[in-house]
This record gives C-alpha cells, structure tokens and sequence, in this order.
C-alpha cells in the first residue's frame, strides 16, 4: 500500500505514520517530492487496512498495491480449475450448456423442458424453486415441491440440476435435491449464504451482482473458498448501466478478465444479461467467442405463459436452433459442445 | 398496461391479445393506428404480469401504467407516517439524529461514543454488531456481544438504538437488544429477510441499495408493510456510479421523491453517501434542506483507529460542530432539531 | 403516445389534454379505468413532443410508443445499407478491418504502422491527425501535417483511410486526405459536427458517446442522414460503468440491438472499449461472433512509446495473431476476412 | 506516479523503467517488497504520460499521484475566484440565481419572464438561442433572433444574460449579445470550443457533462483558464445513472467537493439536475444548504407550451415561491439573497 501526504503535511505527520506502519511489523520507503511526501508501505503477507491509515492527520489518500484476493486469484493457483459434478466438466474443454425455465411452474412444465434441453444437447438443467422478485405480489416460486420435481427431472433425463439457494438455512435441503447450488446475483453480497454454501459440499454458481465490480464477485468467491468449498463457478450475467433497451448491460470483458485474474471456470447468462430473447443467440454466440466455460439459458415451452422472465426465455424450437448456431463457433475456438 | 402490437402485427394476433385479456378479467381498449395497434388494459385491481404479453406473437412491448407499490405508496395512505419509538417521532416535525460508530469495537469505544452524541444532541444511537464486509479478512463486528453493549449503552443514556440485523433466524435476537432494526444497503433485496423483519413488531430502517432504484426500495418496503409491519423508515445512502472521488453519489432528488411518493419517513447517510468525512457537513445540511426526516452519521472517538469505515466517520468534536451548523438550516425549514 | 392522468384529475382536464390533442390532427383514444383516465394519441406521422402534455394540469406522465428515429431505423429502410468506399464494403459478407495508431505521431510511426496492418490483412487504415484530449497538457496531434502523412500511407500501401474530424469548419479540408470521416464518442452529441458531415460526400464513422444510448447513437445517425448523407457506419466502443478494472464497459449487445433496429453497419472498437490490450483479441472474437460489420483496432509499432492510448495498443506482431485467431471465428458466421 | 511491477518482473525489466524514469529527469525510488518491486517517481513538475510506463515489460499498473489539474486547483489559487460579471459578483458572499427559458422562443415570451425572473429577485437572465438538441426533428432555436431579444431584455431589465455557445466560430457573435457565455453539458468535452471561450473576454459557464467526472469537469475549466480566461463557473446538472424516477441524477456531493478542490465559483441546475418541476424547490434548497454560489433555473410562463424542457420548467408564481422558500436556507448558511 501506498501513504500520499498532503502537500502541506509536518515532519511530525510523516513520523507518525511511519510509526504505525512499523507498529505493524511492515517495512517503510518514504520518497519526499517537490511537492509532497509519499509513504510505500512493504506488507507482511496480511491486506492492510487502507482507512486506518486514511484518517491519520497529514494523509490525503491511500492506494492499493495487491488485489485484495488470494485463494481466487491466478497467483495463489496458475492452472485452471476444473468443477467436476456428476460427469460434467466445467471448466475444461467442453462447453457446457445450462438451460431450462426460470422458475419450476409445474411438473408437467419442467419436465417437458428437460426433455427438450436434454435432446437439444444440453448439459445441466436449470430451474427455480425459490425466486427472489422485486414485488411482493409476483410468484415466489413452488419451494419444497419444486425441489422435488427438479429431483425428478434430474432422475429422469440424467441432467446435472442447478437451482438458487436464497437462505443460509436451506443450503443442506437444496443439496439433497441439486447438484449445484445457484447464489443469485441479488445475493452476491449476502455474506450469511456465502458462508452457508461455503460450508456445504455442493459445487455453487455464483452470480455476479448486477452492480458489482469484478473484484467484488472474486472477493464473494473468496468468501466460498476462504470456508473450504473450492468449486465455485463465476457466472457473468449484466450489470445495470443508464442503457435501458436492455434490461442489462452485459458485461462481455468480464469474461477473458475473469480468466486471467483467477482459475475459476466462468460461464455467461445471455438471458439474464440482455433480457430480450432476440439477443439470446447473438450473445451466447460472443461469450463462446469470449472464451466462456459455459452458457445458462433460459428456455420455457410457452414463453408467454411463464410466471416469470417471459420476455427473455427461448422457446424449445429456438433453443435447439441456438445450440445449432453455436457449434460452429465452439468448434473455431477450439472447444467441444 | 398498454400493449404496443409490432408494425406487422396481423388482425389474430391482435385477437389473441384481447382474448387473453378478457380472460384475465380485464377490459380491453383499442387504438388502431396509421402505424401500429395499441392496446389498452383496464385492470381489476391487481398487478398485471407484463412479460406474459411480451412474449405473444405480434407484440413489440408493453408499458406499465400504474406504479407497482400499493401499502408504501401516498395513494393508499395520503398522510405522513410518523414512526414512534421509545419515545422519538420519526418523520415528525423534529429532526432525528442518529448517530454513531459504524462498527461497535469494544465496550470502551461504544459507550464513549454514546455519551458524546447524547451530550451533542442525537436522539438514536447507531453501531453495527453483524457486519457484511466485502472481505472475508475484514473485522465482522462483536457478534452477540456486540449487541450487549449496545443495550447497556441505552440503559446509561436512554438513547433509542439502531443496529443492523443481517440474516431472517437473528431477527429475533437483534429485536431483545435493539429498538429499530436495519436491513442494510447490500440486504435490501434479501426477500428472506424482509419477510422476518415484516413480521416482527420492532420498526425497521431499510436502507437503499446501492444498485437499487427509488422504485425498488419501494417495493422492498411494500415487501415489509405486506407483512404486517408498517413502521419502515426509508435511507438514503448513495448510488453506485462512475464517479470516483465519492464512495457514492448521494442521490438528494431521491429525499423528495420518496416523499412524494411515499408517507414513509426518510432519512439520508451522508456517511456512506459520500464516503468523506469532510463532505458529511455540507450533505447533512442539504438533506435537511431537501426535507429529509433524519440523518445517520458515523461517529467514531478515534477515527484513525477504527476497525471500518474510518474515513467517512466524524471525530467526536466535528459531530458536535454538525449539530451546532444544521440548527439553523432545520430551523429555516420550519423543524426543530 | 399516450397520456396517463393523474388519480385525481378532471373531467376538465381531461377534456383540455383532449382538445390540445385534436388541435395538433391527431386522433384521441380515451380510457377510462377504475383508478385513473388514459388518453391514446394517435399521431399525424410527425413525432409528439411529450413535455406539452407532461405539463398540462392533471397529467401524470406520458409514454412513447414510437421509437423517435425514421431514416436510421429498419421499418423505413428494410435492407441492410452497404458501405462501399475506395472498393472496401462495409456491412456486406466480408469482415471489415480497421487498424492503426491511436495518433498520428511521424511519418516513420505511421508508414511503419501502415505497412504491417496491410500485411495482416487490414483493410482500412486509422490514425487521429486531431486529438480530442482530457488534459489540454496531453499531446493534440499534428494537424494537417498528420492528414498529409495519413494521405502518403494511403498511397503507398493503396488503404482505405480513416481519421477524426473535431470541428464543422474542418470538414472539407479533411475530406480531401481521408476516405472516411470519424466523428468521435465525445462529439456524439456534438450537432454542428453532425451536420457539417451530414452535408459532406464522405462516409461518416459515428463512435456512440460513451455516456449515450442506443437510441441516442441512432438519433445522431438520424442527424447525419437527415442532411443528405446516407453512408453513416455505427461503432460501439464501451460505456462508462461503475467497474473499474476496464477503461469502459464493451456494451457488446448494442452491436445485435442495432442490426434489429437499424440498416446501417456496425463495427466495434475493442481497444477503447476495454483499454487493455489483453482482452482486445478476446473482445474482437466475441464481437464477431455477434455479428459485427468490421472492427477498429489499435496499432502501434512501440506502445510504450505511444503519445496516447499505449495501454491498450497491439504491437504489430499481436495484431498479426489477432488477424489469424479471428479467421475461424469469421469463417464459423458465414462470413470472410 | 507510481509504477506496481508484476510479481514475475525481472531485474532487467525494473532496470529498463529506472532508465525511462531518469531519462524524463525524475528520480526513481524503488521499494522491493516480498511479492513484487514498486517504483516511485518523483517527477519535475510536469504531468508524466502513465500510459507509456503501463506498455514497459513487467510492469502491471501504474498509479497516479498528483491530481492532473493545476490552475483550476486550490493549491495553484488558495483563495475563492469571485467573477464579477455587469455588476453581479458569482462567487462571494450574495447567492446569485439565474433563471429563464430553457430556449428563447419569442420576443414576447422572453421579455415577458424577464420581467418576472427580475421582479422575484433574479440576478441573471438565462434563455438558448442556440439549442443542442437529441434528435434534429426538434425545435433548433431561434439563432440570431434570439441573441437580439436577448440583448433587448437586458437593456429593458437590467438583468445580466447568459446563454449557449455550441460552436466555436459563434463565439464572438454570442459574445457581442451576451455577458456569460454557457458552455452545455454536451459540450464539455468539445476542445474546440473550450479553446475558443478560453481565449474570449467572457465570463464561461461551465456545465458538468452528464456522464463526466468531476476530475473530467475540472480539466475542461483547465483548458478555458490554459488558454487565458480565468473567469470561469462551474455548473453541476446532474449525471446519468440507472435511476428512471427522474432525468438525471443530481450529484449534491459535488459542490462541496469542487468548492474544496477548486477555486472557482460553483452554480447548480437542479432543473435539468431532476427533470421535473415538482424537484426543483427542494433540490434549489439542498444545493444552497450544500454551499453553492448561484442556481439556475428554469422559468417558462406556460411551461405546457414550452418548445423544449416543459416537464422542469417553473410557472412564474412558482419561481417567486421558490425564491421566498430560499430566503431562510441563504440566511441560514450566512449568505444574501
């Protein structure tokens, strides 16, 4: 970390926070310029705290040196992490697929969307039984039940199923039933359930908040990582911008970014991250290009029916035209579908 | 609702509109247009779900019409909302003062604090016991014994207490100890949540996300009054945007619009909304001017010590100076402090 | 568009919003639900002006129906426009490769430049005679020695050739050096330009202001195209967001969005778009993969010695592999580089 | 500056860096910590170029110290700029209110709310003869004409004129015509026309870009004082965020910010700042309380008439009311209306 003096800091203001700096077992280089004092301080291994340091007398700012995660980041582990569960590879050569509807509406609408995914050539079927809505008065999702039918579906067709987890104290009722459990992007700072899921033995799909900086979705991975839980998968799915044609901006660097800062597989939401259905191919299409591990997708049998995110769901038809529309870009960035 | 038909829409798409319309209970008017149809719904009461029409052949978009809050909104409930609290009237004609540590530390630090903000004028005592901190390696507050000190400090100074509650099975907990529970800025869409402090009988500070819109917070406050607790305060704390001299850009239109909008009490953070101690004056006093009920401000005895937030908090001797500068700024706008 | 009226308004003023509706030839649709009157407008074909009737008494707020943009959009011009200049096609099957300085620095930097680009495979030439810069300290180009040194490039290596235009009266004088005329993000809004190169026989590259819409981008098109000049090709080239480890947010999205709702090319600048070179190859495969036009990259022989924008230049080698790792990429959309 | 080198540099890459460094004519501290080595450089005064370190091998940023502005510093000018414009001092100790139009539209309408601007205490007449506006379907503005009536409601009233200049060559006519010459927020970042107020002898209202940083902000005042005007004022209108309740979103915390950074007197839009009228009174408060020199604000005498701007114009008895509502807040923070 670096100490910027104010122009017209004292002698005595420089001293005390070399003082303090030394308090903490950290090495000090101070460079004195025409214009002002600045303070390099050499850590001991530990992050600094940065306001401690701000509030001192003298200081006009601080600046971060080291990225404020470790056991996400490249640096801690080079080579790529692979999540394994039940048989898929995320993160590794193939790309891997997750569709299915928003939320689980009836037995009989999640089956026939994981029969259709399934034959389309997708790989994990996604679905939600608890839904976290901005309005009181929208569909909140089946609960137990929906867990039960994604446990049927999963029986049924084979795929992998991942669902959203919205409170730490059903974690372990969301393992029973799921293989991977979702933290949805209203939740990336619900630090509670990291911890919760964290704990759990369950691979987790961390949703990006949609307004969280990159280092910010690294450091709620580093939460999950820092209790023991080291499959975690980065999920990129838009942020909010002044942009309003679409219900999200997404944020396509984020991708090749992610990858270079840290080894966690990545995966994009086109759904999610446009909210218009029209843009769900075109997207899918860049975040392969982008080099993402994976795609969710949203798909539903009668769009027009669903409960929720309706306007950003792909009919079956159009699903499989997607997967149709992507293997040739899969296979130009050298991957498998 | 409106529905707005594409350009091509053909006459049986149009009639598949208004058949399911009329299914809904609802009548149907229509605009036919040089260009295009456009459909007016005249509802039955009930929130309309508009992505279900988005998705039907032939429709561009839709437009809302009525706004989605009913309980939190002026329409329902035309006078003012005054919450009362071990004795202070919030969203009366006196301004409310809460005031504070952001982090209770230790028994010493807390109790110092109460006695100075007592002594300069504040009515709440603020100081967090559970913090959600991005870091995993950050101080996460006292816990349980956090919220002991803060009863005893009521007990000495009979100040009423706020602090911050951050997960649905502690509601319980945090309401023995605290007079109004907050649901902080990275919590407001934590559905969860919002349900459990709905059902207690203990007020609720409900802080802005920071990524969240004024409509949101709304809704997040319908969320609580929908459960049966109508005694919500609102907070302003700042927006996430690309300015980056301020933590946050405190949205002061945001004081009265939710005024206008709402009979809820608003209150502003210009702690966290600025993110400076030296911007906090001079935002405290615009709050006030804008009509802001009360403010939050981060008091901290030695601010250069402090565990977190020590560069937005005012030392004890600043804080009493603020109290002394907004007294005639509450008093030009016809309030007592 | 239509108008919502306020809860409480008039029979009154309800008939004044009415009767100013047919004053202007247009047809009125009224609606009258059980919580409040909606009046449909329906237009003579010239667009409304929303404010009129925002501040008539009683209204609550009014709401668009049509997009505000004609030449620019789809429903008026069907076929996608090609632009042909000096033998390139811009919007056609073949990928479209713009590349080259920042900055005109010297007739070696740029001839150098020049020459590696043209043996990549580039088609278009880019280099900034006039430099729009934040600090009036920063390097400003080097004017009309810059467009001579950018005109021998084009001679000697036969380049279709780029460069920005800062000011109307400039237009003509760089109209006679270049093959097409960049009107850059911070001139987005800037109408006087707009016009001027409206007027003018050249192709006209519209950069979207980083702070400006999809919709504002094409009302700028609609500006340039409503002065007479119909060979306008849009650039998507990164919004200012929140995130902070990228210079802007590659809004990558907008480049579908505006194939949808416009005819014009698109292209995307991946170098400003995320101002790292790092992820200008990622970033250009994705943009390919949504279906861009062509794209606009930066190329500089030395960037560490570069006068502006070096972060996020290629070297020539780097440039050369972009070119060999998009070709899999353009050939898996059908297209040819 | 500083330079953060990765954590796999070299010596011989942190030795290339030590050459570039002294070859400028720095001095170059170096602190070699455990993870990595950090250069500090200690300039000559004048701004280095970061991005020409961020290319060199082995280096991963670089890090600013010193703020890129100078003239428009507090450092360079410690005491308050008052600009005495036609007898009325912006920047000292009266509030100075601006108001008007946001476009001349007629001799009758202007002169009309000269009248009225001036009888409720106005300083400063405001009203566009030159209109920027979205899309070129729109009212344009009088032009020339509108100078006149200008010029002609200032000999009748006295008042002071401020008005639009959004082209460099203008400059000169409006200058004959008008006492301030505005440059909008579209306009911030046109150099050519910084360039061209800058070397005018006119006052320079200087509106903040609606997605500019107040850094941005004050390196555009930087270039107008470069080139020879010191007479400038600053303007915050607010800036564009994901909020949809109002136009813009008002940036309270800036006027204390650019009071603390800047010299230079600070007048806030809360007009353009909200977007509606309903806004305007509690924000003019708000930005009083906040330590604004002046305001400006929008007057029309039938705001539903109005070719532009309508929704956040004033009627004439409410221009008087808000200034009655001022009086007590401008008393309250020690200032004359």
């Amino acid at each position: 970390m670096i100490v910027v003096m104010k122009q017209e800091a004292t002698g005595a203001q420089v001293a005390d926070v070399t003082a303090r700096v030394e308090q903490l077992g950290c090495q000090v280089h101070i460079s004195e310029g025409k214009e002002r004092t600045i303070i390099g301080i050499i850590g001991n291994g530990r992050p600094l705290d940065r306001e401690q340091f701000e509030r001192m007398d003298g200081v006009e700012r601080t600046v971060p040196i080291l990225r404020p995660f470790k056991l996400a980041g490249r640096g801690f582990h080079p080579q790529d992490t692979v999540v394994t569960v039940n048989g898929v590879q995320i993160g590794g050569r193939q790309l891997v697929v997750m569709a299915g509807p928003c939320a689980v509406e009836s037995r009989e609408q999640l089956l026939a969307t994981a029969h259709v995914v399934k034959e389309a050539g997708a790989h994990v079927l996604r679905g939600g039984a608890f839904k976290p809505r901005t309005s009181p008065y929208s569909f909140q999702g089946l609960g137990d039940e929906g867990l039960r039918i994604l446990a049927e579906a999963r029986e049924q067709t084979g795929l992998t199923v991942v669902t959203e987890v919205i409170e730490p104290q059903m974690v372990s009722l969301v393992a029973t039933h799921a293989d991977i459990l979702q933290v949805g992007a209203r939740n990336m700072h619900n630090y509670a359930l990291l911890h919760a899921v964290g704990e759990s033995q369950r691979p987790v799909l961390l949703k990006r908040g949609m307004m969280s900086t990159v280092e910010e979705l690294l450091m709620a991975a580093e939460y999950i990582l820092s209790h023991g839980n080291n499959r975690v998968i980065l999920c990129e799915r838009g942020i909010r911008t002044f942009e309003r044609y679409t219900r999200f901006t997404l944020d396509i660097s984020a991708v090749p970014l992610l990858k270079q800062l840290s080894h966690l597989p990545v995966v994009v939401d086109p759904s999610h991250g446009t909210g218009k259905w029209e843009l769900v191919e075109p997207v899918s299409r860049a975040a392969v290009a982008a080099g993402a591990d994976g795609l969710i997708v949203e798909v539903h049998p009668h769009p027009e029916d669903a409960l929720s995110d309706g306007a950003q769901s792909l009919r079956p038809t159009r699903f499989a035209a997607l997967m149709q529309s992507l293997r040739p870009v899969v296979e130009a960035v050298g991957r498998t579908l």
